[in-house]
């Protein structure tokens, strides 16, 4: 399943001269402010060892040194799937959507909402699996919230491999639960493939302003010594973690995740990077974050340019809402915040589909008409076709002045695929729509999200592989549940 | 109230070469294949007088004498409004929101989907008067399917010059009709004031295929005499009255549009006129229209591109959507296709609130919703700005790195006015909202509408301006009533 290919020009909050204008002040915060680099000495001396200026817990790098380090990120790289039909080309002018990360509570029409289960993940591991509107497989889909939070990664990262066969993201937890990702990758592809074409792509976030800790670097260390890719990236609520106004917060996470980008590349150069941040705003009324705010889509498609800027593929944006069911305000937010993601030429976009309530909870019903909206998109990125054909002269020689086209002979070529066919969105007459119901969008969604799971069928796998991916689980799970020290697991020499 | 400014630049679907190519194209259709104009000789004889080739209703124009009138039409220009604080500038970079022309149907959460009424059209005439967003009083709001056909433009007149102060549209069903939008507008503004700047903007559809009949060019001549503005423009079902393909439709509904302008300047040199079309597609699953899908997006993008290349004002776009409810279908659609009309740089957006059911049923809580969304809209065509203050130097001097920015002087300088402020579409907690009811957008946007039309107070208007149309639509509806042939009306020396 190849990703998109964005074929119209990107849009542009900033002119050329504001970009080299938010450069410079992204360069004045790291050079001048600088960052902050807490409980974990060895970045500092690894920093100082690269001639970056370190004192205390700070470090403040200059531009000559931050622009080598980031020029050595490849602008596109590939990522691999189970299924190698499924690799994924990142960077230039692709587009790749992944379905929502890190929610704690599921949510259906039927059942409400409540805490998320490994059932709810493994049913949107299915989803995903058998949509292929979502090129990539994500990660945490919804948070297994009955198995034991040392333990889960392991399991979501069985789902990926067993019940999908696209490319999935790693634990970002701990550097242990990275290693955990590193190793089951290793036994699906082989250890020297990965370290060729990374099969894991992890999202280590910033923790805006200007500060990494002991977690995000270290996690961030066991990833880049194994060349898998990594979204380096602010995840700011802007006016909290960052001034309210877009110009700062805009310099701001350009500076913080290129400081990133450019640790990943001290610690092993040509380690694939993603640039591109996620931000939500405070609703200055009740506090929390407000998702798909004008403000926030400004912010991402400028944050899209800036990555242009450097080279670097751009992750952001997605299907938001502040919703906390699959209603119309669940459709202007996601659909609004969509637009601007594509527009903006955005390479990866994580939560595609199913989020919901800010992110705090994965709706089945929205998962099934964010994909609807993922098809219209899909659609769009083609742009417009210029062929002689498209010009259908046979056709205005055929129909006359004010006849109709539906049986010209260039619309019986054409009309199977001349326009986007909705799953969701029907055009039905009110009559009909009314004797079938009087179905809200959410309620259609309902049916198709059952219909789905009840016809899954799991991808194939080598019986080897799953019964390694099974065993390497086993031993980890005994590992962590004795409290031992985590062990290297020697992979089969299969590939 | 101003309408916005458009602050980016505008999403492009076409290169430079193939806005050529569809010109190229629209010029062949217009020569080679010609325009039918059924049952109106005298606009045979005036094509003919200016050198048009004419054979039986045919016309075949070339290029030079096609843009020799095309150039005649202003780029710019002023819509007169009563409250003279409400006119409104067109073309260029400046943006209008009107309200949904059209719709026969009214529907609301309480009492459902029902033919409309007078009622109907004067409420959303208030609730349109006191939404700020609006900057345009529209048309047909709902047609007043309990006034007689032959007299229910005078009462949506009188409703739009008494109930609101905003600047109106005009009747185009029949010449009569036209020649009454006038005089009433002469009646409130002078005879010679809105020959200098026009007071309506009408819409007069080409009937795709490349035809005009009677009607459009008798009820086109009035307005154009009157140096009135109009929208010459196609409405397209994309698949039915023009080919299946994007780029032979764009090239059609530009000959078409170009061809009616010019026809419009040979009337009266320098009448404003406004390009752009609407372009639904056929679902081929249910032969309906289809509104919002991916390929209108790309074609109104591509046709703002052709209007700028002739400097002319562009129309499309608005809040579409299909779905007959205020659901999740309609949020989805109508955002997507909002997002496509401003970034497309849409200097006139009809339909921008209240559009439901394919715009067969005007929707009380759909507009309020489409509000929300042209809120948003209207702080992003802002765009970003760039001052020193944006970069916020001083909050990172106060604020270190890992702390946050909400008591900052900076934020405390910003704060109010920082982020788009929702009213419907709450960040509210998941318990928040679920012990207040749990309640959907539609239903919030329920409680709104009421309370406005409950809050409603008509502006002010001098008293003899007031008498003066009541006398003129009573004098009318008798003529109309009696079969009497149209006099015309004195309009007294007011102004």
């Amino acid at each position: 399943m190849s990703p998109l290919t964005y074929g119209l020009a990107p849009l542009e909050a900033l002119r050329e001269d504001q970009v080299e204008e938010i450069h410079r002040a992204s360069m004045k915060l790291l050079s001048e402010n600088g960052m902050l680099l807490i409980d974990y000495p060895p970045a500092l001396e690894r920093l100082r060892s690269h001639g970056v200026k370190v004192e205390g817990e700070m470090a403040w790098i200059d531009e000559d040194t931050l622009m080598h380090f980031v020029n050595m990120a490849p602008s596109t790289f590939t990522l691999l799937a189970r299924n190698r039909a499924n690799d994924l080309p990142v960077g230039g002018d692709r587009i790749i959507f992944a379905p929502v990360y890190g929610p704690a509570f599921a949510m259906d029409l039927d059942n409400g909402r409540r805490p998320s289960t490994l059932e709810d993940f493994h049913n949107f591991a299915k989803l995903t699996y058998m949509t292929p509107e979502l090129h990539h497989a994500g990660g945490v889909l919804a948070e297994p919230n009955d198995i034991h939070v040392d333990e889960r990664h392991l399991d979501m990262l069985l789902g990926h491999l067993t019940l999908n066969d696209k490319s999935h993201m790693g634990s970002v937890i701990h550097s242990d639960f990275a290693r955990d990702t590193v190793t089951m990758d290793e036994i699906v592809f082989g250890a020297d493939a990965i370290r060729r074409d990374p099969a894991s792509l992890s999202i280590v976030s910033i923790s805006s302003p200007m500060r990494m800790d002991e977690r995000m670097l270290s996690v961030l260390e066991v990833y880049a010594e194994a060349k898998q890719a990594m979204i380096l990236a602010s995840f700011i609520i802007v006016g909290a973690m960052s001034p309210t106004t877009l110009a700062a917060t805009i310099a701001q996470q350009n500076a913080e995740s290129l400081f990133a980008i450019a640790y990943a590349q001290m610690v092993n150069p040509g380690t694939p990077c993603i640039q591109g941040p996620f931000l939500p705003n405070v609703d200055m009324k009740t506090g929390a974050p407000g998702f798909a705010s004008p403000e926030s889509a400004l912010a991402m498609i400028a944050c899209a340019q800036m990555a242009r800027r450097y080279g670097l593929p751009f992750r952001s944006g997605g299907n938001y809402t502040a919703s906390r069911t699959p209603d119309a305000q669940a459709g202007y937010e996601s659909a609004g915040n969509l637009w601007a993601t594509i527009t903006a030429r955005t390479n990866f976009v994580l939560h595609a589909a199913g989020w919901q309530e800010g992110g705090l909870s994965t709706g089945y019903e929205k998962f099934i008409l964010d994909v609807e909206m993922l098809g219209m998109m899909t659609r769009f990125t083609k742009g417009i076709s210029m062929t002689e054909e498209d010009f259908a002269w046979d056709a205005y020689e055929e129909v006359g002045p004010g006849n109709h086209f539906l049986g010209s002979a260039h619309t019986i070529r054409h009309y199977e695929d001349a326009f986007f066919q909705p799953r969701i969105f029907h055009t039905d007459s009110f009559e009909k729509w009314r004797d079938e119901g009087s179905l809200n969008a959410g309620q259609i969604a309902n049916g198709v999200w059952k219909k789905m799971l009840a016809d899954y069928e799991p991808p194939a796998i080598d019986d080897a592989v799953a019964a390694e991916l099974e065993a390497f689980v086993t031993h980890r799970r005994e590992e962590i549940r004795d409290g031992r020290e985590r062990t290297e697991w020697t992979v089969s020499d299969r590939v």
